[in-house]
């Protein structure tokens, strides 16, 4: 059976303006991986609506998990739960269990419930919260969609209260052999190789460092003993 | 006149395992926006021709400019020039001017031009050339796309030469109040300063450092006074 698949929507002028490096698409990317999700698309948008709204549908219809960052804080362009509940075609407002949440938080630290930290209790309606250790303030997942925030150590906590409910498939094996030789030498070989293996994923992956060029050759598969056989051969191959 | 648009497209199964951390959109998004060229949307997809097909199309369609990353090298799974053929339902041979290129580059180095080498010379009909001096393997532009090498130094070898033959707008200008309140503190008159300057992009950045949470108040447009009027009221508003 093959793995599920999954998307991941970064939502944020500020990735696009080049004022902050994105973070949490590799970090995701990662944890997939562990969990035997293939992650096989990524789009960053802006906190336009219609524009969320699109990736949002075009991303749920095509792949099993679609996962957002960003624009679910108080502030005016915090619009995400929004373009989720108009790409759903449901309703939203402020969720009694989310406020609950809100309220025990706030008056721990004796701050006010006021209106702004409010709209962080607007849930779609039939959406279920995610749990938030961080800051309280939840993330919610509707249908294939998980909703998360942007704030690294939030997102995080967040994908840690998701992924033990997503059903994973069988965790990619990978190993790597660094070949100091420009790819243009093992191109040939390799690609040989690759053909001989068509149930692997063999990539190479070429860096250059103080004026060498070199390749990372990872070999990818869910059968360990191909992943072997596979290395095997390489290693031959490229023996220094 | 609004600003120009652009996409880009990362391409590599290596981004979406979590093996590499791209680095690539945050510099093109530094440089655009250096430029006056509104980045509106990225996308990652994997080594799969139809994959890069389609977002090539969607892409194209949608903005002004598309620069895409990774995949021109010699090896099997770079699939990028033959994808972008197809894309633009033109040819793709080895090009003369490319593969004298990659002829002197490598008699310079003593190496042979060998089969998968001039792999990098094929380019699809009617594209022009883009300038590598990093490692000679050449670029390409075809229409309102640019396509450009993965490895970060090549990259941004690429955008330096293509750059400068990008028409450009006014480049936004940018400022930043660091708040350090919590954002629920900050919402409420920050979304009516936003209403009141509906030019102005105003974003507001939360972060978490330590326990203490705060955010910065980012200000963008392409009129220093109307973003300086901005700044002025916001450093009333959230004084320490």
């Amino acid at each position: 059976m093959p793995n599920p698949t999954a998307a991941m929507l970064v939502i944020g002028d500020e990735i696009l303006s080049g004022r902050t490096r994105d973070a949490n698409m590799h970090y995701l990317a990662g944890e997939f991986t562990k969990h035997g999700i293939d992650l096989k698309e990524a789009r960053v948008v802006s906190d336009a609506p219609d524009a969320i709204v699109a990736a949002l549908n075009a991303l749920r219809a095509a792949y099993d998990y679609v996962v957002t960052s960003g624009g679910i804080g108080p502030t005016h362009d915090d619009i995400t739960a929004d373009c989720v509940a108009r790409a759903f075609g449901v309703g939203i407002d402020v969720r009694d269990d989310a406020r609950a949440i809100l309220q025990a938080h706030y008056d721990r630290q004796g701050l006010e419930l006021n209106a702004a930290r409010l709209r962080m209790a607007r849930i779609p309606d039939g959406a279920a919260l995610i749990d938030n250790p961080v800051s309280a303030a939840p993330g919610f997942s509707i249908g294939n969609v998980h909703v998360m925030a942007g704030v690294p150590s939030v997102f995080q906590a967040m994908v840690a209260s998701v992924l033990p409910t997503l059903t994973g498939g069988a965790p990619l094996l990978s190993q790597t052999l660094r070949v100091m030789r420009g790819e243009g030498d093992i191109a040939g070989p390799l690609g040989a190789l690759a053909a001989d293996f068509p149930d692997l994923s063999i990539g190479s992956y070429p860096f250059q460092r103080d004026g060498i060029f070199g390749a990372n050759i990872v070999v990818r598969g869910a059968d360990g003993a191909r992943v072997d056989a596979a290395m095997t051969r390489l290693s031959g191959l490229f023996a220094e």
